[in-house]
């Protein structure tokens, strides 16, 4: 297909977002073209202060529009629990949920040797040092459940247990079936998972 | 969710695009904030230049990057036809198979009672009054094979018989079976055109 230069070349650029191939692309600015030269500006400019507008928090590095961010400068939030969380992404689930109301602390990816992200690649060390300061008495580990996330999770625990002996309490986000979740249709882990971690009631 | 301004603000106007929801528009912020700074500016310029850089062609109305388009103001085509297509994505697709030598009109969409576009609203005036001075002899209709395209063409073929009684061949692109479909899965409609419309070989 041969389109005008201005035309070919945002489809290049969006075709590079994920799952977006030339086709969908096409189709974005084919719908871009019918807005008027406003809404583009307008969405331009979103795109520009993406990154103009937010920066990363020292303390949690968290994505944010102020450092500290919002949630590691309020002081009425509980300074005993620190959550651990993979990105702003998983952290601002959390947070939308109402159910927790202590720290954050964003490693910035999971541990996965396939792609070669070592612990020297996610925020570990400050990590550390932070707990040494703080008065946290649990680190709530909230990464995801699959094999990075668990690679992720099992180094941490250990790490955290031989820095902190018996000072600090770490759990983990509950396995079991998801709400709405059919057995029949349930991996057997997940089963697996649900009946090891099962509950009193 | 409650992100930061700057990414709920980019999240709410990509969820506009065509069939993009909320979790697909965070998908593409949070890819958008691992990018650097530079490509985020280039992909912002390029959708400010998108209708800067364009203009609409006042001979065909396909966008294009001048006035009059490239094609039009190629006087090595064949001045005898005039294919109508319904934008210039279409005229593109025709353009791309290399098999047309002619010159386009771009309607600027297609008849469709339901959403109110009338023949005002599409560009069947000027392709009245390009006829009339131009030395074309054949009309190619190649509008989509839906209920809006053929209702566009039956009026379009109606109107040049009325008004170059004889003067003006109306022709429309072929419907048939596509190249690697299944006769056994093609719908009745389609195998009756594949009959109707058959071929000496």
């Amino acid at each position: 297909m041969k389109y005008p230069k201005p035309i070919q070349n945002l489809i290049d650029k969006l075709s590079r977002l994920p799952s977006v191939g030339p086709k969908t692309a096409e189709r974005y600015v084919f719908y871009l073209l019918n807005r008027d030269r406003k809404e583009l500006n307008e969405l331009a400019q979103a795109i520009n202060e993406l990154k103009e507008k937010t920066v990363v928090c020292r303390t949690c590095f968290q994505i944010a529009e102020s450092n500290p961010c919002p949630i590691c400068s309020d002081n009425k939030r509980d300074q005993r629990q620190i959550c651990i969380v993979a990105d702003t992404k998983a952290l601002a689930v959390i947070e939308a949920t109402g159910h927790y109301n202590g720290y954050y602390q964003v490693l910035g990816g999971e541990l996965d040797p396939v792609k070669g992200v070592k612990p020297e690649r996610l925020n570990i060390k400050p990590l550390l040092e932070r707990l040494k300061k703080s008065g946290a008495n649990e680190v709530i580990l909230a990464l995801n459940p699959t094999i990075e996330g668990e690679t992720t999770s099992m180094y941490l625990s250990k790490l955290l247990k031989d820095q902190f002996k018996g000072k600090l309490r770490i759990t983990r986000i509950a396995r079991g079936l998801p709400m709405g979740a059919d057995l029949e249709y349930a991996d057997e882990i997940t089963i697996g998972n649900a009946l090891k971690y099962r509950n009193e009631l």
